[in-house]
């Protein structure tokens, strides 16, 4: 079965936001064994929408509409829906209008007629229930097509899709499985890798796709499946990714499988019941952030200076002002004192600590742009690696982000 | 002139990567004038890559896609793009070639035939040089529409839309100004504030556009105007500007104008010559990273803490164990600790402080979820407000990164 999302918005359009609800709904829907064929960003606008409705209607089977169902006049998805759907009747929903009174009342706003706008879906909708927020999602089934129309604030969106929009779809339709594997590799560009796995490529079965998927210095190799037999599927890759194993052994430092980097560096910690710490500079705070943003961090991670000024790293981590003098702050044993530092201040078990210059200009102490140094620090090791991670800032800041990630999924055990 | 932006490959799709290339590139593209009237995400594959250019072809006048320009088989855009054109010829450009080897020596891999591939182009293409990378960009223009290939990789996408498509596109077109001006205001919800500015909005001209957009209990109104005449959309939008002003005074807290909050504390800050320190519980450095996402913001921003336990709270920012014991973690007598603790260790004018509890389960001191203090200190002035940003966990986050920066751009002066 296959899926579109559709998201109505000028924001979108514009670039005022990132799309990020539609990264999420494609991660739910291929969990389900739906794969998404296509996302479709369009504006507020009537004539706009009824095209992108009737285009996706001949590509797929069910069509995900997220925006557009505020109270305000530019919010124009349900009625445009109605019309879609040649439905000129509105049903009143009396559970959602308590609700929107409730949701009110907890935030003490006045409620207002207005509102009661809300609480109304065309004849054909069924309402979906949103306990987060007053607009109600809706689900149609028209020309053997499921439209699913979803407001846009994320965790209202996500609450609806969890719910009420998956369970449907598993009810309505027989799915097969998808499964995704991805090797995670260093080192080599996917020009390198792509010529010592051409044999391998070009026997796959045509059931088994392939795909490089280059970010920062690493290569991602994507082997993805899809079939009606869950095992059948688990056994096919796992024997291609073996085979992959085998080709390129020395270049690839593990299984993605849905789980990240950091998630993979928290488990680590959790299972051996460690603690990290970590101490940052041109990252401003980023490789911190991304540890955090596991739930569940809290176990293992106990904190984080970032430590922009060579004042802040003499008086917050105890680096030596003679240090920085002899090495300058971009510099090896400036890196080594900021993890030590940073581990004796949150008596850690382990410590990160990250000194470079990211650009665009170099500084004043006229080391080259994209020169980092990462030091890592455990109870029994200290090891202090250069790079030099060239240009623009951005990327430079991701690689380091990324290199420092790694390095603590290859020292923590 | 209209645009469509196609991103071709399935990791977007899968939800494996957030499209933030499309953002970027509808930011730039309405800067000179053209509005983006859909972006759509499309498969690695043939036919759909065909059908979308031919779709896409008949609704605007100008295509970017990106992606799909690798070396590996996965990437069949270069191909595809040939075929749409009917273009059986290839040509091979020597620059480009020694480009590419260039790269590779200077990232010391062998150089291999392979990469050759890169250099060759479309008889119709006009080679769109990439310095930062192998795989060049092309433009087309055929059937009276420009369309224009680039890499995925987003710092070599940028590069190619800033110093080549962007002049290409105002040298070829003839171009409107599209300006934007966004109203922040706090405090109501649109529903509220559509019934305060209700005549105004339906006196609008039909050149001038409302949006109304919530977002973590701020909503922005964004009005935008499309014409010939610079000066005459800014006076006309202004004056619209100042009629909501004067409409909704109390709950406006400024103009958006393309600047963040964050960025009007920089500039708030650089202007006066002073320095900010952070110190975070609940969001994990993120009220940090956002201030720190703003280029040039070493010259004010100091550093952060990220204390997470009681523990660290008392150990790095001196908050006391009295105070904890007394008054739990979530509170503000701890806020406000927090920021002296941490304007006192880093020597700023001004510190800013957050602990509450994001959920989602409530922790063992028994406050309820969502209960957030904010703390904010400077030389002669210390605040500390209680909120209670009810659930998800991800809304309680962003909506004290949020309410952080809006405590920060009033009281900085």
């Amino acid at each position: 079965m296959n899926a579109e999302i559709i998201t109505i918005g000028d924001e979108i359009l514009i670039g005022q936001i990132v799309d990020t609800n539609s990264q999420w709904i494609g991660q739910q829907l291929n969990k389900i064994g739906v794969s998404v064929y296509q996302i479709t960003s369009i504006q507020d606008d009537k004539e706009h929408i009824l095209n992108a409705l009737k285009e996706a209607q001949e590509r797929v089977g069910i069509v995900i509409i997220t925006g557009g169902l505020g109270p305000t006049k530019d919010d124009i998805t349900k009625k445009t829906m109605a019309e879609f759907f040649n439905d000129g009747k509105v049903i009143e929903y009396p559970e959602v209008v308590v609700h929107i009174q409730k949701m009110f009342k907890k935030y003490n706003i006045p409620y207002k007629k207005v509102q009661q706008y809300q609480a109304q879906l065309p004849s054909k909708a069924t309402l979906l229930m949103n306990n987060l927020g007053t607009a109600p999602g809706m689900w149609f089934y028209e020309n053997n097509t499921v439209f699913v129309s979803l407001p846009g604030v994320p965790y209202e969106m996500k609450g609806l899709i969890t719910h009420q929009v998956l369970p449907r779809i598993q009810k309505k339709f027989k799915l097969p499985f998808i499964i995704h594997k991805t090797i995670m590799t260093y080192g080599q560009g996917e020009s390198t890798i792509a010529e010592r796995i051409e044999d391998f490529e070009n026997n796959l079965p045509p059931d088994i796709k392939l795909a490089y998927l280059p970010s920062f210095g690493r290569v991602r190799l994507r082997l993805s499946a899809k079939g009606e037999n869950k095992e059948e599927l688990e056994t096919a890759l796992n024997a291609k990714v073996n085979e992959v194993y085998q080709l390129i052994p020395e270049i690839i430092t593990g299984l993605d499988d849905d789980s990240s980097l950091e998630k993979k560096v928290g488990e680590l910690l959790k299972k051996s019941n460690q603690t990290i710490a970590t101490a940052e500079s041109l990252t401003g705070g980023k490789i911190a952030a991304t540890l955090v943003s596991v739930a569940g961090s809290s176990a293992y991670y106990k904190g984080s200076f970032v430590t922009y000024s060579a004042e802040t790293k003499i008086k917050l981590l105890d680096v030596s002002a003679e240090t920085i003098k002899k090495h300058t702050v971009v510099s090896g044993e400036v890196a080594l004192e900021m993890a030590r530092g940073v581990k004796e201040k949150l008596q850690t078990n382990y410590a990160i600590a990250v000194t470079g210059n990211a650009g665009p200009t170099a500084d004043h102490n006229d080391k080259s742009v994209g020169l980092v140094y990462i030091a890592f620090v455990s109870d029994d090791k200290e090891i202090v690696q250069e790079f030099n991670f060239g240009q623009p800032r951005e990327k430079v800041i991701n690689r380091t982000v990324s290199k420092a990630l790694e390095i603590l999924q290859k020292e923590i055990h």
